[in-house]
């Protein structure tokens, strides 16, 4: 039985697990869902996840949501190549460079980049978040400075993690350009260059553009 | 060369770590830092992890902060009793009952607690992530009422990872009577009985009391 996956274009959350199933090149069958289609709040969607989230992951009688249990799920499924690593060590740092996204950005990434797409006034917290933001976004170039990849000579879940929000930060640059630049972020890929190649090692993976947001293009 | 562990009287991150250790009968030096003294803004340990945070797990050559991912790497390193699973499904169930409290209870029962440990004002943020936690707490309840622990028929990394908040939240109303009444936590035992009986499973794991915050004897 195909594995199927639920997923919303440009849900950050789901992305990560289509490049997992796309890297692990393992067959599922696309259930894109529409938000304004009230999609996620359908009876049948709220009984495979009662949060109405993307992504969802279906493997015959097993449902599964959240993105990082579900790369974990599809990494014990089939092993190869390992999303987490080969030893102990990698297995921790890929966790733990997961971790710091999850604590440190995603929270102050999210209040910048839901500023962008709206027309609400610029608040003294969202100049905060995009300043903690920074110190992240310094990281991560730094890190990507090391290594083509964030640990190991791999990409793993800990890119996985961390690429559909960078991503995401490209296209507001291209699509609300005006706020982009008006919060600092039209000259991303200048700014962070390392992130950029890093993004562009990501988007030349095989399956990549099976991917990408569909209404995006 | 035997583990080190760094951690701090209370720090719910640190507490996760200290009961995988116990839980896998992994022998560690314990490091215990002492918020108060400044321990954690030492260039000592800044060094090991420049977040200054607990905890920190030295192991040899290998340093690792960031506790879910010092929780991985454990159990690589000495996978029984396993920490995240026997199969890939409960592995996905592990990680999704740990997201699941990362992402929407983690950040609004922070906020409750800040406030229950401080002498400010309760605000309309307070009571709006006292709301939010509610419904979290609610769902653990459920949960647990059908069966011992969060995923499986042993206690796995999903318990360790709620516990050190949930058994917080007990303290509050013994250290912090008069703020957890106001707040409605003081009956927390009663108005939750499934997650008060969890509570006093893990309690009764061996070496749990190595564990036991300090400061709160």
């Amino acid at each position: 039985m195909t594995l199927e996956i639920y997923w919303g274009s440009g849900s950050p959350f789901a992305w990560r697990v289509l490049l997992a199933a796309e890297l692990k090149r393992i067959p599922y069958e696309s259930k894109l869902l529409e938000f304004s289609k009230g999609d996620l709040k359908t009876p049948a969607f709220l009984a495979l996840n009662p949060r109405g989230k993307v992504p969802v992951l279906r493997d015959g009688d097993i449902v599964l949501a959240e993105s990082m249990a579900i790369l974990a799920y599809l990494d014990r499924k089939v092993p190869e190549p390992p999303l987490f690593g080969r030893t102990a060590e990698d297995a921790g740092r890929i966790w733990a460079a997961v971790s710091e996204f999850e604590s440190y950005l995603r929270e102050s990434l999210t209040i910048v980049m839901r500023w962008v797409f709206s027309d609400k006034p610029r608040t003294q917290e969202v100049d905060d978040a995009r300043g903690r933001a920074a110190t992240e976004l310094a990281g991560l170039d730094a890190r990507l400075a090391r290594g083509p990849w964030l640990v190991g000579d791999a990409p793993s879940a800990a890119d996985l993690a961390w690429f559909p929000w960078m991503r995401t930060i490209l296209r507001a640059g291209v699509r609300f350009e005006p706020r982009a630049r008006e919060i600092g972020l039209l000259s991303f890929a200048a700014d962070y260059p390392n992130i950029a190649a890093w993004i562009g090692r990501i988007e030349a993976l095989p399956g990549y553009d099976r991917t990408f947001p569909p209404h995006w293009r």
